[in-house]
């Protein structure tokens, strides 16, 4: 069996063997390997740096007191840097599993995106995590940014999670059953020792007792007073070392002062004020020391060397010119995108490369793009040999101009003035050359157009590798690109395309000659990968389900995304069906499948009730030994269902104001106060709503004081998106009111477009609260959401209230302005009147982008609008519309609405003199007027009833009577007659809108 | 070439292979990887345990800009543990070196005595520095105690230093060029990386930067206040975690009390006081720590098992009888015993067995011991084989006692009632058996003497090791013990005695059989052991003339206490011939020479005239390759030289004052206060002293005010036995005149028993004043010497004081009991009468001593000895006496005085009233002893002169005159008489003490 230890030594010696210096641990504390300066400072300025380290991690949070199975307060990462990015870290990193004794092409290796950043130390870098049979082994990330500098050369980091991995090839539940060792024995001549020589020794006997007493300093004993001090004291050594000059002994205390930090918050000793301003003190400090480790080494002249830069490639011969057209097969091959990032670009390829083919004079077929986490591949299925021939008119100057002119113009032309020619040019006769020119070879066209599509690949989030010319989501390796049987020369930054094209890496030939473009798609289907992303979607629909059949049935379309988001994780899908112990179908079911699609993307299988059964369907990616990839992918399930299990029955056991007392503990924003805060903030808006519109109720009461109590839960703490859910099942298991349950779940109602919302009115009414306030508060501090980026989801919020409203008539009555105007109130900051008007006008916007995209007539929309704070009331006048404007009275009043105000002068006042008034239909009109009493409120029914007196004089009044007579009193009558008229409207809609 | 990275990797494997844990170093800042709770808690306890780690140790002192070559404020320890001593951890290490590719059959490995103690930690331990070719690569340890609990089963602790090594198996002279790792080298496609790769890269490069920073840090830039406030808080946070039963995290924190405590010692800023308390707390804290460790464990059930002890062994069997006398060897074989620990027990074994044996009635010869340092030998010519038959008569009740008595004395003897006999004890006939009976064969007689020879074996200072009966200086690991052919059965603790004896590790075969007694030592010898040490020391003295000649030689009689102790520090003397470059030839003589003694046991060598050539002997043990050795040994002596020069030239532009003001920093003792505290005290007492004896000068002053200044040099803090030496050396450089550089010079002399005195009367009485100032405050803190402890030399001290005193006649009218007066109202505590009684009782008795080994006739010292105040006028007293004793007139008056004081009653005072006198002769000693002034002082000679008139009626007095008159009043007057006579001598000598 493969010890830990020696665990350890193989991936040192593999590392040191790539030319990997071995340092040591930082001597202080350490929250990850990324601190320790043979990391931190390194991966800084123009020098290369190789290095292999172990480090103890320690994590004050994950204090567990050795209980937990897979979390401890020190857990062991290696740590492996690589600067500059060597080309093929990926490869090298395989390489290091088959040292460890792991067979890559048995086992499911896969790269899952995942994006690392740190604020506390301004950095952050773009890559994966590694999962070993659905199991996340290790952090590999390609380092963009560090202490807020951008890093020229990138460095590769690579880190393993040592306790895991050897807790999965060991096959361990827990991590105190690693065996650590081989035991203490004793060769030769030495004396016995006891029962330990024989089983090899275990983790737990080696550091459980300091794994048990380091929690209790970190979750109990650690004082509080004493490490406010020490975070002072660091910070302030810190300081004066870098105004010293000294990044070494800097960076020292920096980390002193990230440890010191995270003893005081495990003990929960962090204020939100405490959290941020001391994020912010680290960041710079950080920032401080990463500039003067550069300004030294700078000084020192760059003991270690420079990174020379990579030569741009050279594209290889243009081929021959051929005469029959041929296929153009084109692929960019990268390391694994993310879902989302391929899938836009094989969007861009398909527009890129269309537009491109256009803009060359070469007979093409459609472009098709296919897309798989490692290559996007344009196909066209025939591109012409040649271009044709063309004939190209330039215009030079006008006739008449000076003969210099014209001379010059012939000679930069190379055209013999004598053979220029005259074309009318708008109303000039201008010279003009005519030249003859041979149409491109295929190859010589197309290698522009194919360098120009990689060149121009842009990700939401982009990152730089080895390469100094590009820039994208994931590092591009490799270009493949052939027009039937030639290399299309194409050179973009280092990469030169060939015929060369890359299997699965576990293949037993990773790099294959590709014959033509034509054989192409043939060459990878023989390797199993299947570029179409449409057939991989097929081939994991039919596959899971036919793994799952009879028994059970995957629900095809409630797990569309997660299909959509596998599809982009496999090249060669390999559904496979495991199970799990029907025990921890004993756990909530919103705890298994959150677990099954966020943390593992497995498939949840239900039987034909719709009832979760204990299997799920993963897929790996190519020809894995299923039986090996299915044990270990069901370990890795079970020990996630385990640490839930763990969580679920803890945090059953605790009190729910226990629960709701962590609430002060969590952060909300640093400006916003606790979650505590906002919990108190919601339950008294919900309340004075409630108030406001007489729904009060007992279970309102109670619902609003147990409010979020579930983000203190360790399961929703470990599961964020459980929140609500867990509230319920807990709340009932406390044993409360199954009605006060359901509001406090349905307070986070609807967390996403198209979910469900809260059925009753206290959940309503919480979830009202919690979404005024939470877009209040945001508004006023960090501003509402521009562009694409919304952190906090304030646009899901007010989307959110806007839906719960529109759904419970009973809330109509409720302006949300005026919510937002009570949440103001609450707020912790001031929140400006120009900031409500703004929210209002948010969400103003947010309400007619719904109904718009509900289909409703833009115009009625638009109408009814200025509703909006009452969305409900909005749905009502859109329904009243549907019918009215049918209706002739209706559109009559509403005709005579908008005529009046065409016809008013801007601030006509309603009222009006009657005994000026002579005509007899302008007197009928003031007696229809008078005899209208406006009792409609918002209802466009009732209006219509009551102004359907009104239509017949108005009529007449148009007809016969001439507004703008000459005597002005009688001008003014009229005038206010109509404004009388017009002000029958006023609050119902914005009339002009109303297309009649 | 083996790179750092490599070496640590190699011992790391090595020592995993031999069943060792591989742990992490420990992630907060420590001084060694003892501090490791891998090795602090681990070795506490009866669990087993095996650990390798390395361990980057801090030590903030040490810090020096990277400049020098050898020293470093971080170095890296790989630290072993062995729990429990395996039986051969000497040659497991020997394995290690093997494993980095050292031969240790052509090196030079010994094991050089090395003791260690920490006792802020409560720890210590006995062993080894382990030597390659001279240089110190290794401590090995047996600890014994850790916070302060004995340590049960002992570990042995290893602990390489492996720059050394390093720097030694590459050939570098300056830390910062060892290759440490192959280089960045980045393999198969990846780009190239400047200048790196070709060349490996050094330490210098990785850790240089680090170095520098970080030694500013902890010398010139750590904020004192900040370093005081983290003790305080640390020390607090260690406390409470004691109180709260977490040994593991309160010993982080008596780690972070340690750094905390170094970098404030570093920065110049821990007082005496500081000092003291802060040693106090500490091993305070971590003996708490050790006790709850023990407790926790014991309450766990000690989850690693526990240490069998080794079970008893048994002896071979009996041999059958033989009949002829035969040869007995009996050899102890041991790990490297220091010198003077071989020596005693040399001594031991000779009286040990002489005695065993004569407890026998076996005929044997003389016994005769050798010794080296890892083997004790005795040696009988000739044991006979047998016994004689033996009449042995067992006395029983008396004669007349009850029957039953008789019968039961009887049965008990086994023998027949009727078979007793009588036989007359005292004064009564009493029953007697007569026993006749065999003597006992060789063998089974000699086995019990043997055994009891080894279980008496005891050092200075002892250890326990994996034997449960056995202590001794060092591990006892073989017995050998043949009479004639056979195998004495000896058997002790867990050793068996055999026919097997050890040779040198290094031996091809390093375990033989020995045929028989006789053989031994020809086997010994064939295997180039000499077991005489008379004889190692004829072949190391000629061997290093015969290395030297002609061109210098060996002061043999100068150098004999370093060649007693090299022939104490090998078995097989291979004295080999070393230089050393000239240019070091401008250092001091007496660094040069203390260098090569005390550090590395070279024998100086010198030319006729006695200059020191720059050469030197070394000797090495066993065949090594002499070319070999020789070059390692002439590396580590240039790297100690090139210290030497690196500290002399630093020291040399240091200003006087600069050094003496660093003395405040240097404790003398915690009660005593700094070395500057010291230092004044000398001045102000030297100058006094001065000043009451009319001896003042400018010279004094001047010298009384830089006195003991060159403690402060950095030469002195490495070398304390060149002070003095050095003080002369940079005060002349500083252009100090002459006799102020003499002066300070001389203020430490003697050094040591034989050492030369000063011969300025400044510098006597600088001298005078250190040692008056040293005796007065340890007798009044830690007490006078008693036993053989004598940690701060007082013994030396007042040896020195009598000394100086009697070199210099002008100060013959100091009174060195004034001297203690007058320190002792310097002390910074008070010193009581009591105190001083005792320092002058033990000077006188040191006195006594002192003349009596100079053979002085006892009865005389005796006479002289109430001057021991003034030594110089005892010595007087004496050389008088020579002649006096042979003068009439003086042994008249000596005898006279004598008897007066054996007839007057004792406290008759002189005094008498002529009136009363009768008798002539009494009138006429009345009248002598009238005409008698006495104005001799101490001088006997002027004395004797002026008392001679008296001897005549004295004479004439004792013949006629009967002095206990009947008459009161006359026998008064008569008794008055001679009691006037008596003291005429008094206050000159001890009269009843001189024999006549």
């Amino acid at each position: 069996m493969l010890t830990m230890q020696d665990a350890l030594a193989r991936l040192t010696a593999y590392w040191t063997a790539q030319g990997c210096l071995t340092v040591q641990p930082m001597n202080t504390e350490v929250g990850a390997g990324t601190l320790n300066p043979a990391t931190f400072l390194r991966v800084l300025g123009p020098e290369p740096w190789r290095v292999v380290y172990v480090e103890p991690s320690v994590r004050p949070d994950d204090s567990r007191y050795g209980e937990n199975p897979n979390r401890l307060q020190t857990h062991t990462q290696l740590q492996v840097i690589l600067k500059p990015d060597p080309g093929n870290p990926q490869e090298l990193y395989l390489g290091s599993l088959e040292a460890l004794g792991i067979d890559i092409r048995a086992h499911d290796v896969r790269f899952v995106e995942d994006n690392w950043a740190s604020p506390a130390l301004g950095a952050w870098g773009l890559g994966w995590e590694v999962w070993l049979d659905g199991l996340e082994i290790t952090q590999f990330t390609y380092f963009q940014q560090a202490g807020g500098l951008n890093l020229e050369p990138v460095s590769v980091e690579i880190t393993y999670g040592i306790e895991r991995i050897i807790m999965a090839l060991q096959d361990k539940t827990h991590f105190k059953e690693i065996i650590y060792a081989p035991g203490i024995s004793v060769p030769s001549e030495g004396p016995g020792i006891g029962n330990v020589a024989a089983k090899g020794i275990s983790y737990g006997e080696v550091f459980g007792q300091g794994e048990y007493e380091m929690s209790r300093y970190y979750l109990d004993d650690a004082d509080v007073a004493a490490n406010r001090q020490l975070l002072e004291i660091y910070a302030a050594e810190a300081q004066r070392l870098i105004d010293a000059g000294l990044p070494v002994p800097a960076h020292t205390y920096v980390l002193k002062c990230s440890q010191a930090f995270n003893v005081l918050d495990s003990r929960g000793a962090v204020s939100t004020a405490d959290r941020a301003a001391e994020f912010a003190r680290m960041r710079r400090l950080a920032g401080d020391v990463a500039r003067l480790w550069v300004a030294r080494r700078d000084e020192q002249g760059h003991p270690l060397g420079l990174v020379e830069a990579l030569p741009p490639a050279t594209a290889t011969a243009t081929p021959a010119a051929k005469t029959s057209p041929r296929a153009l097969i084109f692929e960019i091959g990268t390391e694994e995108l993310p879902p989302a990032e391929a899938r836009s670009a094989r969007d861009y390829v398909q527009r890129a490369l269309t537009e491109g083919l256009s803009g060359t004079r070469l007979e093409h077929d459609e472009v098709r793009v296919f897309a798989t986490p490692r290559r996007l591949v344009a196909l066209v299925a025939s591109v012409a040999a040649q271009e044709p021939d063309h004939l190209r008119q330039v215009r030079g100057p006008k006739v008449g101009a000076p003969a210099k002119a014209v001379e010059g113009f012939a000679r930069g032309q190379g055209v013999p003035v004598d053979q220029l020619e005259t074309a009318l040019y708008a109303e000039a006769e201008h010279h003009v050359a005519r030249k003859h020119e041979a149409g491109g070879a295929a190859a010589e066209v197309l290698a522009p157009v194919l360098a120009k599509v990689v060149t121009g690949l842009r990700g939401a989030k982009n990152m730089r590798w080895n390469d100094p010319q590009l820039s994208f989501s994931r590092p591009i390796r490799w270009l493949t690109a052939l027009w039937g049987d030639d290399v299309v020369p194409v050179a973009v930054g280092t990469l030169a395309a060939g015929r060369q094209t890359r299997l699965l890496r576990t293949a037993s030939e990773p790099i294959v000659q590709v014959a033509s473009a034509e054989t192409f798609m043939e060459t990878l289907a023989l390797a199993g990968i299947v570029a179409d992303p449409e057939d991989r979607h097929d081939l994991i629909v039919t596959g899971a389900q036919d793994e799952v059949y009879p028994e059970g049935r995957i629900d095809v379309a409630g797990e569309s995304a997660l299909i959509e988001q596998i599809t982009y994780l496999v090249e060669a899908p390999t559904p496979l069906l495991g199970t799990f112990d029907e025990s921890y179908l004993s756990l909530p079911d919103a705890v298994l499948t959150t677990v099954m699609r966020k943390h593992q993307r497995y498939l949840p299988v239900r039987d034909a009730s719709g009832a979760l059964l204990p299997m799920f369907v993963t897929v790996a990616n190519g020809p894995v030994d299923v039986e090996l990839v299915r044990t270990g992918n069901e370990a890795v399930l079970r020990a996630r269902y385990e640490d839930a299990a763990f969580f679920y029955r803890a945090d059953r056991n605790t009190p729910l104001p226990d629960m709701r007392e962590r609430l002060s503990r969590l952060t909300f924003t640093d400006k916003l106060g606790s979650m505590a805060d906002r919990s108190g903030r919601i339950a008294a808006l919900a309340t004075s709503l409630a108030d406001s519109l007489g729904l009060s109720s007992a279970t309102l009461g109670r619902a609003a004081r147990l409010v979020k109590f579930d983000l203190g839960s360790q399961l929703v703490t470990e599961m964020t998106s459980l929140a609500g859910v867990m509230a319920r099942d807990y709340a009932l298991h406390a044993g409360e009111p199954r009605d006060v349950a359901q509001a406090v779940y349905e307070a986070e109602l609807p967390r996403n477009t198209g979910d469900d919302l809260p059925a009753s009115i206290p959940g309503a009414l919480l979830s009202l609260a919690d979404r005024l306030d939470l877009v209040t508060g945001l508004a006023a501090t960090v501003g509402l959401p521009t562009g694409s980026s919304d952190p906090f989801a304030v646009r899901r919020a007010v989307l959110g209230l806007l839906a719960v409203h529109r759904a419970h008539p009973a809330l109509s009555g409720l302006s949300l302005l005026d919510g937002l105007r009570s949440a103001a109130a609450q707020q912790p900051v001031p929140v400006p009147a120009t900031v409500l008007d703004s929210a209002a006008e948010f969400l103003a916007r947010r309400l007619e982008q719904a109904l718009t995209e509900e289909g409703k007539p833009v115009d009625r929309i638009r109408a009814a609008l200025p509703h909006h704070a009452r969305p409900s009331v909005v749905d009502t006048l859109l329904t009243q519309l549907d019918t009215l404007v049918g209706n002739p009275d209706f559109v009559a009043v509403a005709a005579a609405i908008q005529r009046a105000r065409r016809i008013l002068p801007p601030g006509t006042r309603a009222g009006y003199d009657p005994s000026v008034l002579t005509e007899p239909a302008e007197l009928a009109l003031h007696e229809a007027v008078a005899g209208v009493k406006p009792t409609w409120g918002a209802d466009l029914v009732a209006f219509t009833a009551g102004v359907e007196p009104l239509v017949e004089p108005l009529a007449r009044f148009f007809d016969e009577v001439f507004v703008m007579a000459e005597e002005p009193a009688l001008r003014a009558a009229r005038l206010g007659l109509l404004a009388t008229v017009r002000d029958l409207g006023e609050g119902l809609l914005d009339w002009p809108e109303l297309r009649l």
